[in-house]
């Protein structure tokens, strides 16, 4: 008699992009319609953008893995508490995921954007990396979703680009803001008014803009000069981007 | 008899990704397939990057116009000759992409990389759109492609990401190196040693990858402290990656 071990699946991390699933690439396509095993973050009570971005392509009869994050933003980051539940949490998840491919299944996990851009399954990718089959599939980001929205080119010639969180202080913010030429702000939020004066400190308020749900049928582009109520309920999920203005014959 | 005037097309700039065509997005993997008129920028001699990028989808009764660059780098870009050439140039394509538009017909722009980021689509997008139709679908970049490559995640948390171009000043490529969680620097080609000088002095050569050709078959990932020979043959569209280290739980 011959045992052999079965084989191991692998855990495809599928970047689905800014979220009209037209925008997914041909291999994210795939790999979704074709998934047996489908695992996702979301927030409690939430079924979850990245879910809702694949969900009509997703096979009916495939298992899903649901991964409800514990905390979100009611215990400030810094905190060790937040830290400790969260890395409990990803580690629940992974033991999740292998005991999937220990089967010998794939299993496909949907990322919100560009699965390495700041993602949540990276928390998930160095943990299993070091002894689980791991793929990754790039996807467009949110931001390049948010300048082609604005209809203006984002970088020329030797334009630097920065990209900062708007959850920075806003000296730091102010600063990368003055040093660069093009600007990317992100997990914008109840962080908005903060990110307004930094843009004004900087001397860009009014070369910047707010996009709201980039490449869906709710997208908004507005001038950040016209919005005047900086209480206004901004998406977490927003940005701001300030195109360059660089050389060009 | 009336007279209707005639319906004018669109000019639809596609961005092709980094260069592996399932990386495509299914919106610009359709608009190729069935593209009837289809342009795209090449060098002298060259078949272009875009063209070979595409080509195998490309309906083969396709009518293709071709740009071909009247200069690259033999003149220097801050010379005024160079930037009259390039002008009239873009105005000369611009030129042929609109009379075909005006006989009601699509044309479809082949973009490498995402259009609106470092693209040369950009100079007939800015050209055409006060009175064209003119519409872009963004795409994964080819730093996506590259840090992808690595196998890295590339930013965590709250990191800052600084997007540079070799052709900048050493002390300046070095003083955004400094400030920057994670690096890209783009453009590389015969700057290499300059962006090698410039990652020594901002502290980070030890963490820097060069990149070519990412996410095609040629593809090559190597740490920069490994590459000996300053004057190694670097492509112009390698990249060199820094990975932020930022918080994770």
């Amino acid at each position: 008699m011959t045992v052999t071990s079965p084989r191991v699946g692998t855990i495809y991390g599928v970047g689905l992009g800014p979220g009209d699933p037209e925008l997914m690439s041909v291999r994210a396509d795939r790999l979704v319609r074709s998934a047996r095993h489908v695992a996702y973050f979301r927030k409690q009570g939430r079924k979850g953008h990245a879910l809702r971005c694949a969900e009509n392509l997703l096979p009916p009869d495939a298992t899903h893995i649901d991964m409800v994050y514990p905390v979100t933003t009611e215990i400030p980051f810094g905190d060790a508490r937040y830290t400790a539940q969260l890395s409990q949490f990803y580690a629940a998840c992974t033991a999740r995921l292998r005991a999937v491919v220990t089967t010998g299944a794939d299993v496909v996990v949907l990322c919100e954007g560009d699965p390495f851009f700041y993602g949540s399954f990276m928390h998930l990718y160095t943990r299993l990396v070091p002894d689980t089959p791991v793929n990754v599939t790039p996807a467009i980001t949110g931001m390049s979703g948010a300048w082609t929205a604005i209809g203006m080119p984002m970088t020329w010639g030797d334009d630097v680009m920065t990209v900062v969180m708007a959850t920075l202080p806003q000296d730091e913010l102010s600063h990368h803001i003055a040093k660069t030429d093009a600007l990317v702000v992100m997990k914008i939020g109840r962080n908005f008014p903060k990110v307004r004066q930094a843009l004004v400190a900087a001397g860009k308020h009014d070369a910047a803009w707010l996009v709201t749900y980039a490449t869906l049928p709710e997208q908004t582009v507005t001038p950040v000069s016209e919005i005047e109520d900086d209480t206004a309920d901004v998406p977490y999920f927003s940005i701001v981007i300030v195109p360059g203005q660089g050389r060009r014959p």
